[in-house]
């Protein structure tokens, strides 16, 4: 045993612990001589920044760093320290080594608070002390070419990563290769057709050649190690680095297929299966887009035959319309609205009914997919088996926690009350500077209204939105870390919940309102609902809200992936570093020097630190949102969708590969309560989308039409039908427009979009049967897809199974081989056994001692 | 090691393999001196039994029985033997010892049929020494005092236990023991006082009273269980075995739990599952019964508030109603309905509303009360880890199945139709019943049709439902071996599912006949609607068919409870033990004196073979079903089942303690494909409820006339609304009634239950705006309800976590203890290393030679 050097403490100059990197236990087993421990990964840099890998000797590689601040100048920035799951986080959290104090993660900041320069360098020394009892080994640099930084570096020897390796009982690879054998003769010419087929869409790496032939892999064990334990392969099994820059984190490879297995290595399996996910996520776009596509071109190619928009375009059809304003507007003809009859086809036709449910099974089908893959990637990434296990660290009564709960319900309630509040506040605007811009003497002013008001609307909303998306983060941020939530995974659970509520909350809030309120709550002519007693409320355009509800959906979705995802993930990290290096410049003293002589671990420290997948995620799962949820207006939501996740894959790659400091390799077996807030998505997803086809659609009300009131069966008549009459003497005072001489005929009966009753009949203006008859069927449409698409769902979800069949079938042969290594190493040590039975007293294979029975006879 | 005994082959006088009973793997660890093989549970019977339970040595125990036909008289009658998950089966599967022929449960039965004695025994010999050669031990008995009948005992040595455990990665309790401490000094206070109030209502058995206490649990290794292996606490931990009988299988015991760990213990975890579960089912409907009652009590006591049957019995209002049959029957005074409607309303009143709603969450509430249990309980019997794996038994294309499942499918098809038929048979043989005894000319005939006609109907039914159930298990189980499943875990869900499906469908086809059809399908006076032109559909009695449901619900529920669960299981066991032993007497020559000294193994041979489990399943499924499907129009419904479950989990306690032979030992971690019908009852139930609430009974149609019609906003006025006016002049000819002065006036108008435009209107009989009104509240109830109560189960599964808190922080302890021990176990194996390096070279701990780096320098 080798026990570890000692060096002396450092002088009283440095504030606090800033844990840059590690090189996780996660590798063991993988690479042992491989150089890769920081961001070693841009090919160029590698050379002269191969030393800063290792100890001054030259032979202990750094596998992690510690940085803190020299007290020279006034330290005013401070990193917060990340541990996340590791070796050594975990001996702090089993209680083995005092942490610097409390949590690193929260303390580091409070520490630099409360307490004195000496106090600080105390509890570090007594901190790594601690980490040198358990094995590691440290070796400290003050005097680096970054000035006013210490770097401590540490060193995981192999006893320590086989310790731990054991306690989180990793699998390892076994001496034992077995082929995995493909199905039939057929099946496998099939196979190998396919492959050659989609060779150029592979990354290319070795890890995709060796696909027939597996490790068994066992639990660690130090006790079999020495007769499991593969070393041959290790060497092979590992590929270079630049592999990951060229083959993943370029745009140039788009087309092809991530390689998730290195990424993992180099990543760790939380990172991997976050590209994972995204690439099924990106690759299962790909046919949702297609039939998006072919039912918007249906829409195109039907256009012309659709009779309701050609009796809407008809000159014949003489028909007068009440105004849309008060006073200022006119009556106007039903014939001016022909463009936007004709242009809510291409989204309002029988098609989106069949493409919401084709959407809902996909969702689900995607869901099931993920399973199957994730199940996959555990298998081959040996997580079968792994249990994530995190000690609670906060022990806090109910009564202790109330006033948080409270704190944070009232939080949240009130952030939404606010995003309703912004979106009503968007629709005043619209509602008062359309009625302002009406009363404008300019005509150019008062034709232009329209398209004014909604372009500078729909900006508004979205500046609002990104607005509030930054200020929502800080806010959840906040808020959970008031409730103090008992583990890590606790808290980044709760964090996610709260941000994705309230940025769903808001990404969505506009789009409901035009989806299932806007041009419902008018009112009728005569009796129209007014807010703040003079605006009155908005009217869709002829045709449905459907169209406006299209445009919204389209400029949020676009709006948000190209300002969020371009501008803020890739500006934002450059200029960050740029600052940073800058910073750092000003303060030194040989610039020049240091510039090029940066050892690998000091230029680490000028990136940006990892902040986390959640920003990845959320915004992907916001995407699914719009994607999933109103797909039944927009089909070509996929599309976009598609189109934004090719970029931004490469994307994401190269900020990690380049832009970030190495993130700590964690272990994952799952997405987490992603997976859960996509489930929820997909199941809100389907009332939505049977409310939008039944409520902001014409599909019920022309097939009410088509079926109960049409004369001929056909859909001749239904504009007439759906409009209600009103005798224009019934405007109340003040009311009636100022010029009813817009037209060269004298308005008498002037028609609006409604189902009441005419002006003669016994009850004016009330609701009619045939509202009602709409309505019921409305309704029962909703109950009826619903359930089907929930049933079909359910049938999806449960005839594919959960675990892929050639996964399963190579378990259990895994385990019978396993069983059979185990029978004839046994048979081999019973022999040697019964050979040297006196040597061997100090772990005895048991006798069959406590079975008396089977000993005392024959 | 000890060789096994070898014996003389037997003649050639046999005919198959009968496997009786096994003493299972799991029992390994917990009580190696114990008397249990058998069933040696009755006090009386072992005294005398004792004998059987050992090899002729009296110390070895049988383990397992064999029993075949000596060829001395023709055999007539098979048992079929049962091979479940044991060590010896596990062996065959893995394909190390050869079976008899094929699977030996289908096996045996074709075997008899194609092989000649002699191939028999060959088999048979080739089949027990492979046994011996993995290490078990045989004894044959061929001249016992049942005549015809050989035994092979089988016991299986320490030594196979130990290889076979470790194989099946069993857990086993270590030395450490540690304390399980409660919370905080007033949990504890009030934890121990609620254990001193519950003190009567736990089973008087030993493992209640060790609570906080446990040993530490590691999955078994022979390595390490020198040091883990806690030998003394055996015996202390196993308690006697009458106590099961005494303090389990007894009716005098029913307010007691269940001791689970004893159950556990003698029959394995899957039986042990089962009664947990059907202990906590039963728990559950205590509430569930309270409030159910609580539910019925207000109906009864707000019957005299009740304006609307009020007004249908006050004699002022002097409604008279259309004929409910044509020709014989005459106009009747709703007066009559007085009756029927004060009746309804103890099943329709606002509070079976809340009561649907409160049942929807309290089968959420059950399903993850469940899965905390299922989740202890794993804890507590060491299964967390366990995973139940089988090899595929037989490998067919898609396109071998496809016939086999076109088939399925086809006869599921049929089936269903079947029962649908057979349900149309009952209706149809109603209304002709009904018309016919209304066209006699006896008058009490007449004046008893109502009740005489729904009697023998609803007895028809119910007969018809017990034959149909017995025929579909038949037929699923047919249909089940035609698919050829790949596992016998798949045979078994696969079975499971049909079984459900069909007897799912027979139980609740005619229920929702009634919730949903009857009365709906009338047509209208003038204009009714005819089954075979001549017979008008069914009518319900004023006040809604609520009340119909309500009977038809209680006398299926009752009567399947009564006939299936006491006649068929308490009798027929008790029938078929009575004639296999008379068959065997007839049989044997000295009659007296076998029936004196029969052995064990001998005994239980006569008792019924252990069919499995789902039968008992499926009752209480079905019984499940009958509680939340349609809770809302029968609030008594878990009142009865709790009554029905209390003597029902002693009865079957009973029959598998004396009446079976002992079930063998499977290991099991949940409930298997249960759980998940459980989950879609749950779900259907909330949609089934929705719409009773909405369509079933009159609470919609009360709620639009109070706040939409009501000039008062009153009831008052409610009846009169909901029927509409005929003028008699429009009867079809020969459809009007023959003695229509049966009232003292001429009736010129009379009235029906409907929505429709009276006889003035210039749209006659045609239906009016009021039905779509309600029509629409109606639809909208129903998805306002599916969704609030799905959100609601939603957010119970979401809050209530799946793992009891107690639990998880247990899990987490130990973990800590457990790397603890070993740390201690390594250092003190370093410190005997160094000083005997040299005498351990056959196992030596693996020096740290992988990581070169970590010893070439300091």
């Amino acid at each position: 045993m080798r026990r570890p050097e000692k060096y002396t403490p450092v002088p009283v100059r440095e504030t606090g612990v800033d844990i840059i990197n590690i090189k996780g236990i996660e590798d063991i087993g993988y690479a042992q001589q491989d150089s890769i421990l920081l961001n070693a990964l841009v090919p160029e840099e590698n050379t002269h920044c191969r030393q800063g890998l290792y100890f001054q000797d030259g032979q202990r590689r750094v596998d992690y760093v510690l940085t803190y601040h020299i007290k020279k100048q006034s330290s005013s920035r401070r990193h917060s320290s990340r541990l996340t799951d590791n070796a050594f986080t975990r001996s702090l959290r089993r209680g083995r080594v005092p942490p610097p104090k409390g949590d690193p993660e929260v303390g580091a900041q409070e520490h630099s608070l409360h307490y004195h320069e000496d106090d600080k360098r105390f509890c570090r020394d007594e901190f790594e002390s601690s980490l040198m009892e358990m094995g590691l080994e440290l070796e400290k640099d003050e005097h680096t070419k970054t000035p006013g930084v210490g770097f401590v570096k540490i060193h995981a020897p192999w006893h320590v990563l086989c310790r731990e390796a054991e306690f989180m009982k990793l699998k390892m690879p076994t001496k034992k290769v077995y082929e995995v054998k493909q199905g039939s003769n057929l099946v496998e010419k099939i196979n190998t057709f396919i492959t050659k087929l989609t060779e150029p869409l592979h990354p290319n790496v070795e890890e995709n050649r060796i696909q027939n032939v597996k490790h068994l892999s066992y639990p660690f064990s130090r006790e079999k190690q020495h007769f499991l334990l593969a070393n041959g392969v290790y060497m092979a099994a590992y590929p270079l680095h630049d592999l990951l820059y060229e083959e993943w984190a370029s745009y140039s490879v788009f087309y092809k297929y991530q390689p998730v297995g290195l990424i993992r290595k180099y990543f760790g399996e939380k990172i991997g299966l976050y590209f994972a996910w995204l690439g099924v996520y990106t690759q299962m776009l790909i046919p949702a887009s297609l039939v998006g596509v072919i039912v918007f071109l249906y829409g195109c190619a039907t256009v012309d035959d659709d009779i309701p928009s050609m009796e809407i375009c008809d000159k014949r059809n003489n028909i007068t319309m009440c105004p849309l304003c008060d006073r200022a507007c006119s009556y106007w003809k039903l014939i001016t609205a022909c463009g936007t009859a004709r242009a809510s086809h291409l989204f309002d036709n029988p098609a989106t009914v069949f493409f919401s449910i084709f959407m809902a099974l996909w969702a689900a089908m995607f869901m099931e997919h993920w399973k199957r893959r994730q199940m996959r990637l555990n298998y081959i990434w040996d997580l079968t088996g792994f249990e994530d296990e995190e000690p609670e660290k906060v022990k806090l009564t109910c009564k202790d926690r109330l006033p948080a709960y409270m704190t944070n319900l009232v939080m949240m309630l009130f952030m939404i009350g606010v995003t309703f509040a912004i979106v009503f506040g968007v629709i005043v605007y619209r509602i008062s500077t359309t009625s302002a811009l009406y009363m404008s003497s300019n005509p150019t002013t008062r034709s232009n209204v329209r398209l004014t008001v909604k372009t500078t609307a729909a900006i508004i909303n979205l500046v609002v939105i990104l607005i509030l998306d930054e200020v929502y983060g800080a806010v959840a941020r906040w808020l959970t870390i008031l409730e103090v939530p008992k583990t890590d995974k606790s808290f980044e659970e709760r964090l996610i919940f709260k941000t994705f509520i309230l940025k769903f909350v808001n990404a969505f809030t506009p789009i409901i309102y035009i989806a299932f309120f806007r041009g419902r709550l008018v009112g009728r002519p005569g009796s129209y609902l007014y807010v703040f007693e003079s605006y009155r409320m908005e009217e869709c355009a002829h045709g449905g809200c459907l169209m406006e509800l299209c445009i919204q959906l389209s400029i949020t979705m676009l709006g948000k992936q190209l300002i969020q995802n371009n501008l803020f993930e890739i500006g934002i990290p450059k200029l960050k570093k740029l600052i940073r290096y800058i910073k750092s410049k000003r303060r030194a003293f040989q610039e020049e020097e240091q510039d090029k002589k940066l050892q690998r671990y000091e230029t680490d420290h000028f990136l940006e630190p990892f902040a986390g997948l959640t920003p990845e995620y959320m915004e992907m799962i916001i995407q699914f949102g719009f994607v999933t949820l109103f797909v039944a207006s927009f089909p070509l939501a996929p599309l976009f969708a598609l189109l934004n996740n090719i970029i931004e894959i490469r994307l994401d790659a190269k900020k990690f590969v380049v832009e970030l400091r190495r993130p700590i390799a964690a272990r994952a077996k799952d997405i987490g309560i992603w997976y859960n807030i996509l489930r929820g998505i997909s199941k809100v997803a389907v009332i939505i989308n049977a409310f939008v086809i039944s409520f902001t659609s014409d599909f019920i009300p022309r097939l009410v039409y088509q079926y109960m009131y049409s004369p001929d069966g056909s859909m001749h008549g239904f504009v007439n039908h759906t409009l209600s009459y009103f005798n224009v003497s019934d405007f109340q005072e003040g009311k009636d427009p100022l010029e009813p001489t817009d037209l060269e005929y004298k308005v008498e009966i002037c028609r609006y979009k409604d189902y009441r009753e005419p002006p003669w009949s016994p009850t004016p203006y009330e609701i009619s049967k045939e509202f009602w008859t709409v309505l019921a069927v409305k309704l029962a449409f909703v109950i009826v897809f619903q359930n089907v698409v929930m049933l079909m769902s359910d049938v999806v979800d449960w005839i594919i199974p959960d675990i892929p069949k050639d996964i399963s079938v190579q378990i259990h042969k895994e385990k019978i081989l396993m069983v059979e290594l185990f029978m004839k190493e046994e048979q081999g040590k019973m022999q040697t056994l019964e050979s040297k039975d006196s040597c061997n007293n100090h772990s005895p294979v048991p006798r069959p001692r406590s079975f008396p029975n089977s000993h005392t006879n024959d």
